[in-house]
């Protein structure tokens, strides 16, 4: 979080900054041009979260449609239904332990890697205001759990359509309470990768989208891919989307939603230069997913003759990614540049997962966790940051919310199942653990 | 509304609140801390009724894809009309009359139970602002037209299917110009239930939510139920929603709508005290509903040994009514446990309403009725207010509803008719009164 | 952008108006009651460009919605395709050259009309501010830039289901490169139209949508039909959209995105009357569209006995386009009545364009130009506007706009060719263009 860069000025000046009381003299001289006073920029700092807490709390509907339209008929009232219970089980688990163990506290000279439990989240008192803290504790929990909403969202489209509902909603369980928020204890929560390696992360290309990533693909290879989706030969059957007009609204949900999810991780705006800040955030995390959808269009017209409208879906996704790890630092012409290869990508990545047998229904692995990385690298350009330091955050991620992950999904294999009997994942889902198709009126083909 | 908790600290100290004229010492000193001015309050109070308000206009757009979703193809056209007429109606109304019988200045003295009509709203002058109200009259406008728009469109749900379109919109318009502003009369219009009984409704469980479910269930009862809905023997047909993620969709959609039902309803965000209960507000709102998705799945899971999707949809949805006559003063937990008993209601009042051949397409009585009741009357454990008072609301606004309801609906019903001919119901209402079928293309199972 | 009608009255009073230095004494008198401190205002009018911003953005999506609802589904992927496309070269556009054609400075004498191009819009630097301008320069760039991308959304659909995607995107990358910014330079760019003719036009009936609408009227002319549309005997046959809640949705997305597009362009909302002149914009915007909605099904309902749905959504989005040019100024009364008549505007020309054989698949024609020119002519009634500058405003843009369209529509049809084979175009585009079918496993009637 930036300073205003006028305060010096102002004081330089004689100014009385009024809304800095401990600096105020009691002869009064004409107040700093830019001065904000110290309640108004706590309102303004809060409802900065507010309004990026709901703009990413939309997300969730945005992953919700993307996937419904990209899956199959047969699996969509599941993966409604999927959408919808993990957004709620993360924002439950994210008060019983999560922000707790994102936020420990670390000690005063520990390493920062393992802070701990330190009791559900509470809220202050009715008509409570804590002015040390510049923003009201309930809006930055607010803002924070719908983060960690978006980590599990990123899970649900890779292992679509062969998952069942119970298993998948322990591993959000624990994915959501455990495993995510440990990542950002690290760095969000002044931990390890904050204090050793100056790891530099905004608003979470690798603490959301890469551990989202991960633990997806860790997923797709312990469930397995999809009945008949690898042929002998390495054939690959394409099971097309159901539904792209939905899979097109999900994503400009998504990209609606990210102006909050990166502006408003500038964590302030009751400052003249955090305001400013926020706008330059906007319009990089715009012109980011610009880039990422026209050569994305530009890339599949060239290689494949045909404008994929999938790949540009997810290439304006991949710039997103790409954006998220520095929003602010960059140019709007390096924004651009960094979201288009965000959608090189993807277009780039998705057959190379098929070449691997590696079913991620949506793509999300080459968007969240491949752009994510991407994305994470690209700060030892743009932004201040090593290039070994990203590199260590994205190891780092990497080795816990795989191993993690990998331990969670196995766990489930060996116990109570995660697949349905091939003959339910053939029938679709919907009829074996929903019972409520999504579409009963309209034929098959 | 509550008051900033610091002013009066700020003022035994002497300080100068710089927003208050009428405080201001000659000779000044420090100002408070959080001292935040009339005019940037105005502005802040006035900016949190525009956000409520555009939220909860959006509101109509998940009113109508939660319904498109769940009827059948053939009414989907005439339900996405009834939608935005009755959202246009509702505007229109509240401007003529509506807003002015809401809020009509009881005298003193009176019992506040009619307060009459005192002329059309008028928005003031360019350019102009009146500092006495700390916010813009026409902001506040805005945001309490929203209120009236949705009370109607939870009766469009109800009695989806079986009414034509000109005695469903003659209903909605005494509806939103009269049946509903005497309800808010009684209470945030300063009447007889505020003054007498200590009635508590923060943001409209029972004003908004009971009213359109009593006016919804009215028409239930009078219209009857759509042709071939139930056979002999108590046998009860589905008839399967035609598509779920549009209704999906929808849920969503009024989920992030409620951040700007419940939180707005604070009524003021310009001190640090207001937009920290705001956040509080937003934190509660959406657990409530997360612990009615939760509690719904986990129900229909064990009941049913599937997991029913609608039921999940309509428990987000109690979640969010029950939590809204009193999202500001339970605790987190209280907040997930109101919202939960929701969800249960919804599980168990659904087969309920079939058990009594009341056919509710949509499932609005047990999500706004039910749900409104309980969570009203909870409002004596979390809130201010007696369970006395609340029963008292409750059943006032029953009786007023239900027999004003009853009466329109009659008085259609034995006049111009609200239903189709049975073979135009058969056929599809689309057909019959729109012209324009929802999709012509997709072949009918 | 009008100034707070009380700083006269504060100064006339002596006191200190905190948020003005140059107007500070050093004797501190009580402040004004509104004073409202530079940098607060600062951050309040670039909180508006950005909320404002979204809205504007997400109405991308409403459009992409509307015109995927209303083509065939053998179309939809393309349409899909197009409006992401569209919105993301609109951006890059308008961040090479766009921004600074439309915002020249003309020279002092100059008669405003060729303004030209003076370099790539670049950002402040992070964490800088320029109070002098009293809002964030980017907050004010990505403000405008939705609304350039608005201009190319009309377009897609009226040219919608026979134009390749290529030839489309170039097109687009004219319409928002240059010859929107041009228009835009003459009136907001403080050009001919502003200084000459007092012109007005305060959030686009006529730079927007009218310029809009022009495009795509000369494309309909060029491009001419679809194949099939017009029989022999002057017989239309109906191609029915496929999916009518897809379009609600879309013109309820567009609807709320118009509150950030009418209330934004207020410019400011750092001053108590400023803020207060928002809401009113938010009143008249809902009316209006109202208004268009009421009065389409009325119309409908009485010429044809049948409340056709895709005539009230039209209806609404006239209704906003009718208020688009001077939303503040008229009363809620005058706001209904501009908008119903725009809503009746659409109802009558519609059909009338099938006359002359111009085929405009959504009926953006009627929408954006018919709708929009009503607009900005009735300014002259409620505004602060004559009727002859106003009918200049319509007249230039249309010669520019028509002319400099029709010469690329041409270019394009004689080089690289506009329209897809007639074999192609039947089978639909998606299969020619994009490889992705919009709805794959639904059966076709």
């Amino acid at each position: 979080m930036k300073r205003n860069f006028l305060t010096l000025a102002a004081l330089s000046a004689g100014a009385v900054v009024l809304a800095e009381p401990a600096l105020a003299a009691p002869a009064a001289a004409a107040p700093a041009a830019d001065a904000v006073g110290g309640g108004t920029a706590y309102i303004l700092n809060t409802l900065l979260f507010l309004i990026g807490g709901f703009l990413v709390m939309w997300m969730a509907a945005g992953f919700a449609m993307l996937e419904a339209g990209l899956v199959r008929a047969k699996n969509t009232s599941t993966q409604c239904l999927k959408n919808i219970g993990l957004y709620s089980i993360a924002g439950l688990m994210f008060w019983v332990i999560g922000y707790n163990i994102a936020y420990p506290g670390f000690a005063e000279g520990s390493l920062g890697l393992i802070g701990g439990f330190t009791g559900i989240y509470s809220m202050q008192e009715v008509g409570a205001a804590d002015l040390e803290t510049g923003y009201s504790v309930a809006s930055d929990w607010f803002f924070q759990m719908v983060f960690c909403a978006t980590t599990a969202s990123i899970v649900s489209g890779t292992v679509a359509e062969r998952v069942k509902i119970v298993p998948f909603f322990i591993f959000v369980t624990i994915l959501t309470g455990i495993i995510y928020p440990v990542v950002v204890s690290w760095e969000w929560g002044g931990g390890y990768l904050d204090t050793v390696h100056g790891f530099s992360d905004f608003a979470g290309s690798t603490l959301v989208h890469s551990t989202g990533g991960w633990a997806a693909l860790m997923g797709a290879i312990i469930i397995g891919s999809r009945v008949g989706r690898y042929g002998p030969d390495g054939k690959v059957n394409v099971f097309p989307g159901t539904n792209i007009p939905l899979a097109t609204l999900g994503t400009f949900i998504l990209w609606l939603g990210w102006f909050g999810f990166n502006g408003a991780s500038q964590l302030a705006m009751g400052t003249v230069g955090d305001v400013s800040d926020v706008s330059k955030i906007f319009v990089n995390t715009n012109m980011a997913a610009a880039g990422g959808v026209v050569v994305a269009i530009i890339l599949t017209q060239v290689l494949y003759k045909k404008a994929d409208i999938t790949m540009a879906l997810n290439g304006a996704l991949a710039g997103l990614v790409s954006i998220t790890a520095e929003p602010l630092a960059p140019s709007v012409g390096q924004s651009i540049l960094i979201g288009g290869i965000g959608g090189a990508i993807v277009v780039f990545t998705v057959p190379l997962l098929d070449k691997f047998k590696i079913d991620d229904v949506v793509g999300a692995i080459p968007v969240h966790l491949f752009a994510g990385i991407w994305g994470t690298l690209i700060v030892a350009w743009t932004g201040d940051a090593t290039f070994t330091g990203q590199l260590v955050g994205v190891l780092l991620t990497a080795v816990w919310v795989s191993g993690a992950s990998a331990i969670v999904w196995l766990a489930l294999k060996y116990t109570i199942g995660v697949r349905p009997s091939e003959e339910d994942e053939v029938n679709g889902l919907d009829k074996a653990e929903i019972g409520v198709e999504a579409y009963p009126e309209f034929a098959r083909t």
